[in-house]
């Protein structure tokens, strides 16, 4: 009866905002700015890009990339070309980006210029690396205007794998499914609070477990994405202000960084401020609270064993 | 892989409640208040007694009730026990309900007396009859104190059988399964912006499509459910007004109600009105608008055909 089914992806988000609500706003991303018919046509034309680059079904693609447009357009258009997303944390050292690229297999690594620019002393196992900020365009050349299906087979092929940061030995890779990230993506949508008019600010890195999965789960609700390059309080505020974000997410550290900025201030609109890892101190709960905004804290209800 | 993932069952949503919001208020039926931690112990008594009765894994269990804290109880108590619930329609004839009890090869019909009375002159092809308002007593102390896994082996497996109305013909039976209505009740509890403060009233039959889900969405999200035995607008108001109720549903017929009867007034607090089935008439969107609730009409995205 499985076979009744059809496979629960990340990917149908897109594929239901781009039908559903086709010229509401997507992503935001300094000035550009792209509805959902244009993110689900960006992730197209990325997906026909890298399969004509040789990228073979379950292969491995890696992005060493700021929280940018490309990366999140890479959420939804890798794994439409069949292939795994490796989204690498941008604070490793040149060499632990080796060892994840070689350890991954991965084909192609794209890269902002900067991070790229760190791995000139390293050999990388990859049979290209295209710059985000100078190649990227060139590279969506290679794709035709094709129409890949929003779909898989099989519910439990791998969507993506996340390298932890090293802490106890080399980084280690965790293979996330479609299914999975699906199911996650729901409960974050539900715990959150997304809604189609919401409008998520980027302070947790993408290649944060896909940024707890967020990357799928605002456009399950055909909400906003705000993109923010590094978190500084300035930037944070003024995104706050003029991109009316209602939700963002952070490690304790990144809440700090919001309630002691020049630029903090009491809140006019509502803002739902989700933290995980480390508990945050009563210090730091008090002054988010101060500036009228609702904290969330999450904590993992229970883990099971299989079976 | 796919035994590495945990069956997808609404079950799973009552544990939670159980475990997260044990003290909450779950259910409310006139005078009875029940929490997750009451909703659960007794989802358990009735799985544990329908099990002692005699009915195996996959058997069918049938209820013939109003919107009563039993039927809530029965949505999960009877998938507890491994069998299959049909919720049959009060409004069908003696003849239809002794048909679905003969076609759906139930073990057990429960009922409302009156409904039940109603049935003094058709054969019933099943094993034993239970008034819900003079014998279910009696029935759970067949029950023993026992923790049955919230737990399915397979999500495929089946949930309840639905019949239609059987306008075109016989009453035909829909097979839900465990996995189809864990995702719809998610789906229901996005759409409908069920949070864990919802107090949702039960305009809608739980015997049409298990409440469009809802039976099983209001507790995925820990929230209330307030029963309501029959669409009077007196009656809806006395609770909308009373229990503080912030959601319901109905098809447009229960939208005139609510906006015509006597004592409508202005709400001073949120109310979302879901709707489906035929479109309501522009005058009934204006009245319920008028009331200052907010209004949201369901339809179907897209219907995929299986591969």
């Amino acid at each position: 009866m499985a076979g009744l089914d059809t496979p629960l992806t990340p990917l149908r988000f897109l594929e239901r905002a781009a039908e559903v609500h086709p010229d509401s706003e997507a992503v935001v991303d300094g000035d550009r700015r792209i509805t959902h018919r244009e993110l689900a046509a960006a992730a197209q034309r990325l997906a026909s890009a890298v399969r004509r680059s040789g990228v073979g079904e379950g292969e491995r693609v890696a992005f060493l990339a700021t929280n940018r447009l490309e990366l999140l357009v890479a959420h939804f258009g890798v794994p439409l070309a069949g292939a795994v997303l490796v989204a690498v944390n941008t604070r490793l050292s040149p060499q632990e980006v080796a060892y994840i690229c070689e350890h991954s297999s991965s084909r192609i690594l794209f890269g902002d210029s900067d991070l790229l620019a760190a791995l000139d002393d390293v050999d990388l196992a990859v049979s290209e690396v295209v710059d985000l900020d100078t190649g990227y365009a060139e590279f969506l050349d290679r794709g035709i205007d094709e129409q890949l299906p929003w779909d898989v087979e099989d519910e439990t092929a791998t969507i993506t794998v996340n390298y932890t940061s090293g802490t106890t030995g080399r980084p280690k890779g965790v293979m996330y499914t479609h299914r999975g990230a699906y199911l996650n993506a729901l409960g974050e949508m539900h715990h959150q609070g997304f809604t189609h008019d919401s409008r998520y600010l980027w302070t947790l890195p993408m290649f944060h477990c896909n940024g707890w999965c967020t990357t799928w789960a605002v456009t399950a609700a055909a909400a906003t994405h705000v993109c923010l390059r590094a978190v500084r309080g300035e930037a944070i505020w003024g995104l706050i202000d003029d991109e009316r974000v209602d939700h963002l997410c952070g490690a304790p550290t990144v809440l700090t960084t919001l309630a002691t900025a020049p630029e903090a201030h009491h809140l006019d609109r509502p803002l739902t401020v989700v933290t995980a890892g480390a508990p945050p101190s009563p210090t730091v709960v008090g002054q988010i609270r101060d500036l009228g905004a609702t904290l969330v804290q999450t904590c993992r209800w229970r883990v099971r064993e299989p079976g």
